[in-house]
């Protein structure tokens, strides 16, 4: 008998998702490594899967700060064992106290505890200078989460041109045309330079606008910075380039910031927040522009990935709207607690004079600066190699390499494409 | 200037979502609560928020076998400390092992550990004496996120009568309208007989979906056992019925059997799950249900909701259907890996002769035969009041009482109502 569900009954757009990050090369990665442990020969003993940022499987240490609040608050039995740390117990103790019943195993508040959301403003406000407002910010499984709940958010029920459009960076990291397919949103390309260290200009932006006209409703711009796959960290006259055709195209701006702490070469390449170089634009600007941030635990130092927390801090939006999309969050009642630990651990590390303040310096700066040892040992092993550039990797943990094929090869593949 | 999103430019699905139990009244509660930590007096001393399953913030005690477990998991270090048992110790070496990189901050296979997916298909063979393979298993963000994708995965893009429809007991757990609203399916209502103990017949089901005929595409049926809110446990010839009707009218089913540790009389009110039921109709009627089962670390006798551990199995679904859905949870990378390992220490819990199963049983038993005294209590309690009348709670943690109001309140209410 035929099935209920069938490919020709299902969501048309699920089936409309790619997602390559976990698809066919992954699924054959894994193939082939459970066929080494099974003893199969091969020319290589190891499979290094550089498919995702995923810190701790290629090898990178956790820090020790973080999993000690996390494991106490956990087991809160570990509270009266003499070798945690007295800050990772007071950080524990605040934590359960903000929980239902002191435990990690209750729900939270749907858009996670308050004093993990007061204590990610604070990280804000220390970051950029500027006042965060706790309640603009909500908690995530994940940045992942966030991202698909605000494209799903923008999204329309219409067809055709009523579709929501939404601009997105070539190269990109693919939640972002996945989540696209998955709401039916119009994926607008704009594309980085890569001779300009995959910078991106106002012209760029407007020529990819423009190409789209009549074709869809653009709402929003993502931007990735550092970038996700480029490795770029975007100049201040970029992002107020971006913040101006933002406003003046009525663009809602997603600044996925994850790695907002890989920033590689801080005194030739700075970073700085959308938030923070929107509010230096002035007030011109600085009230128009409807930005969501984004920042997770899965990157930066601590590459927390399996924890899945997240934050989103949401600026200028309608209250209106905003309510609906805490209402719509509050259906999947709430973030993982251990993740919202976690992430509390990260926006609120040790302080100089604590005693884990010492210890968590040197990891923390260990794996920064292993990671930019990574970056440059790349960069220049990319560029050593025939036929091969690459752009200096100024943040985040990726480098996108140029393959130049020799003119022969490709018009050998040419005729070899005609053929079939 | 206009914000970019109002509520005339937001996705009109997300509007249209409705989910009470964290809704104005919670919110009301949560400022209550704050005002009475600020020192208002009131004419009582303490909020008991019973909008939810949320067993710890009750005041239930964790398992600590579990949390031992997800300690250990947590910060490694712990394996050299001699006050955790060995079992425990054990348990998290494996899913160590498992983890990419030995740690729970590395992202897992997105469908979950290959560990934990093959240890829920043996406590499946173990609870219903039927093979389950592990592979027709995924782990998720609670049961809430399987839930989500099932009825994302059967949506259309259809409009009106091109809706998918979804049948939904009445009274019912209002994630499932609330996301029938997300997803655009049509919501069709089925009712539960509370002069029967909140059972339901096939006529009802069969006058549910005739009701709406022309209206939809009718796709799924989602039936809750034990009930939330309504505590009962279906007899095994009501789930016949429900299977029978089920295939003869071409329905997948989601059977949200995240209570099935929660029965308070087994001898009188057992449960069984729909697998095993649809195994024992035999060959004309076990091949033909596309079923999807689900569960949950929330609830039970451990209470995890903060985990946000669950998984769904899926039975007899077109391979190609199950591959789409598996590919459109990859894109959200994986569940929480701290879930994963406590629904681990849940489908495989401490063996008799392992140093943690006497502890392990005596708190399980303690926190199950409490909630039956409560279920007890409750009963007893609301049909002693003047007016109110229950069904007693065979399972799950709710009682849904019939308040019976005085023929004048309620011709008060009419005439208070023709004056507004």
């Amino acid at each position: 008998m035929d099935k209920v569900l069938t490919l020709d009954s299902i969501n048309p757009n699920m089936i409309k998702i790619e997602y390559a990050v976990r698809g066919p090369i992954v699924e054959r990665a894994l193939q082939i490594e459970k066929e080494l442990r099974n003893g199969d020969k091969k020319s290589f003993g190891e499979v290094v899967k550089c498919n995702i940022g995923d810190c701790h499987a290629t090898g990178q240490k956790c820090i020790t700060f973080v999993r000690q609040v996390t494991a106490l608050a956990t087991f809160p039995h570990l509270l009266e064992n003499k070798s945690f740390p007295e800050d990772t117990k007071s950080r524990a103790k605040d934590l359960l106290a903000a929980c239902s019943g002191s435990s990690v195993g209750s729900y939270s508040h749907s858009l996670g505890l308050e004093v993990v959301r007061r204590d990610v403003s604070k990280y804000i406000h220390q970051r950029d200078g500027i006042e965060s407002n706790w309640e603009n910010i909500f908690l995530a499984c994940g940045a992942t989460e966030a991202v698909k709940m605000l494209l799903e958010m923008i999204s329309t029920t219409g067809r055709d041109s009523e579709r929501a459009g939404v601009m997105i960076p070539i190269p990109q990291y693919p939640l972002y045309s996945a989540t696209n397919s998955e709401y039916n949103n119009f994926q607008i390309n704009y594309y980085l330079d890569e001779s300009d260290n995959w910078s991106l200009s106002a012209d760029e932006l407007k020529r990819a606008l423009t190409s789209v006209k009549g074709q869809c409703i653009p709402k929003a711009i993502v931007i990735i910075n550092p970038g996700n796959p480029t490795g770029q960290v975007l100049p201040q006259k970029c992002m107020e380039d971006i913040i101006k055709f933002a406003v003046d195209n009525r663009l809602m701006l997603i600044a996925d910031e994850v790695y907002q702490q890989n920033v590689y070469q801080p005194d030739k390449y700075p970073w700085a927040s959308f938030k923070k170089v929107l509010s230096n634009m002035g007030p011109s600007y600085s009230g128009k522009l409807e930005l969501a941030s984004l920042m997770s635990c899965s990157k930066g130092y601590m590459g927390e990935c399996g924890y899945r927390g997240g934050y989103c801090e949401l600026l200028n939006f309608d209250p209106a709207v905003q309510a609906q999309l805490y209402k719509a969050l509050s259906a999947r009642l709430c973030p993982p607690l251990m993740g919202q630990v976690a992430l509390d651990a990260i926006v609120n590390p040790p302080r100089p004079g604590e005693p884990s303040y010492s210890l968590f310096v040197k990891e923390r700066d260990d794996v920064l600066s292993a990671l930019k040892d990574k970056a440059d040992i790349t960069y220049s092993a990319l560029n050593s190699m025939p036929n091969m550039s690459c752009n200096p990797v100024q943040g985040a943990m990726y480098a996108f390499p140029r393959i130049h094929l020799p003119p022969k090869a490709i018009q050998e593949a040419k005729v070899g494409l005609t053929k079939h």
